[in-house]
């Protein structure tokens, strides 16, 4: 498989766990989001909307994260990322897209972009706007967190909720949200962290990493 | 079951349109998001993110509409609403997701209310925000429709894509966004609006709708 992939891509970065998570090998061909490579004609014909990741596999294109994660669960069970029973795996998709529908699309980098050029903000009211959408959803994530974590997001075994957690981790760090008020999430994090398929996925750890 | 309501909700259309498809009959409790009853404790209670739709199922509140819908999919699988290959569902999950995780968080109204109460924007800046979104993410979705649709967004059957694809029209009717560039969805919609199920689902059919 080859994943077209940037290493600061918080969406990039779920599929890299789980890609590690499931034992896949993967050619990895970074997109330079800061210099336009997602907006290249080679790179829209295999992704529209000119977003990262995109999931080569036997000459198709995956894009979407969840998508990609789901299939990747289809295609290869070992070892599942979403629970057997419908109402269970019914709440870790929730909770996934808790992160992925309700806070990343809000803060990801052709919005900041549009805040700033578009709507003039400066720094500043754009770091509040960041921190306001990660506040926002964490604060309901971890209300959800106290009911269903165990070692990890749901339960004892790790699931596509903890795949969603520690990348929107990264990202509130990089943004310096106050983290205090959400000790469940950050626990879960330090639990995710300590498994190599999660710390070969940081974006530090990428070839293209600035 | 009981379905936590706003008529003017597309997420919460999607999710009236997957009930009416399976025909399960359901009891509807509107949440007035105007005047922030999803604000109440006891709603919060249901739905930690003060967010329309809930679905109750059995003592169990479901959040997410996509989550919701995937949940009656694999609990009601007559008519299935998502292939059964692993290339084709992937497909299907990463069109929905364009729409509900890349179009309507950047508009919905939690968004709209923070463009224009805290940064104070006007009526026709929002009005331009919401249709680039809109646009950007139209553009990405008719180029796809071009190579999947058949009479629906996927082929012959309705799929998960029309629930997200006929709510997002909906909306960017309200918006006076321009259509004409996008001529396979509106087809697509058509086709979608002549079915029992997604007439019923119509925002000003709906008990509370003003």
């Amino acid at each position: 498989m080859r994943l077209y992939d940037y290493w600061r891509s918080s969406a990039a970065y779920r599929v890299r766990i789980a890609l590690n998570l499931k034992g896949i090998s993967y050619e990895q061909v970074p997109v330079n989001l800061r210099s336009g490579g997602q907006r290249t004609l080679d790179y829209t014909s295999k992704n529209p909307q000119g977003l990262v990741p995109t999931l080569e596999d036997g000459g198709a294109h995956l894009t979407q994260s969840l998508a990609i994660i789901e299939y990747l669960d289809e295609t290869h069970p070992e070892p599942p990322l979403l629970p057997k029973e419908p109402l269970a795996r019914a709440q870790v998709r929730a909770m996934a897209q808790l992160v992925a529908c309700e806070i990343h699309p809000l803060n990801n980098l052709r919005v900041l972009q549009r805040l700033e050029h578009r709507l003039g903000l400066d720094e500043r009211e754009i770091s509040s706007w960041y921190r306001h959408w990660i506040n926002e959803g964490f604060a309901a994530l971890e209300a959800r967190l106290k009911t269903t974590a165990g070692r990890y997001a749901f339960g004892d075994s790790v699931t596509l909720v903890d795949l969603c957690l520690v990348p929107q981790l990264y990202n509130a760090r990089r943004y310096r949200c106050d983290l205090v008020p959400f000790p469940t999430i950050c626990r879960v994090e330090e639990a995710c962290q300590a498994l190599p398929a999660f710390d070969a996925a940081r974006p530090e750890r990428q070839p293209d990493a600035a």
